[in-house]
């Protein structure tokens, strides 16, 4: 039974209506994370923390995936033993337009 | 002489190529620091700490203040006791072009 609920989405995420600014830029003011988001901006998959090259531990990684995760920035789901990541970028530009694409430009 | 040196320019700012973007990320990620920024954004003056209306202490406030200065989001100008706060738009908009704006209309 356990097994079976790891498999599908157990993971918290806040409502559209729930992402705050003052936590989306938060999450956002790490070069790491920024490293991170560029990296999900880019890919057309939904990458895993091993995945993304970023110059921390695997710890850390996860603990930055979950900063971002809580602020609304990307949308976690657990597959198997991996986690998946994508940006919210719908949730994002209805709640601030423009932020997401003018922050990763800044970062580049 | 230190009442002379009180009245020049002692405060220290960071150079317009020395701004960050995840130190004005942090700077901006605090629901009363936004509030500052659109109060001075808002403004045609320099006003000082006590004139813009946040619900912390003055000392709170002051910090507040230091964080933005030190991003290099406001640049801040002693005149005899007073600390006059300006916003560093030029600089911002060179180092970070739409960002400030596009923050300032998400805050609204």
């Amino acid at each position: 039974m356990i097994e079976t609920a790891e498999t599908t989405e157990e993971i918290p995420h806040p409502l559209r209506s729930e992402i705050e600014l003052a936590a989306v830029l938060h999450a956002l003011s790490d070069p790491v994370r920024l490293k991170i988001v560029s990296a999900l901006a880019d890919s057309k998959g939904a990458p895993s923390c091993g995945s993304i090259e970023v110059p921390v531990t695997k710890s850390t990684c996860t603990h930055h995936f979950k900063v971002l995760r809580e602020a609304g920035v990307i949308h976690q789901h657990q597959e198997g033993a991996a986690r998946l990541n994508t940006l919210r970028r719908d949730d994002l530009e209805a709640r601030f337009p423009g932020l997401l694409d003018t922050v990763l430009q800044a970062a580049r």
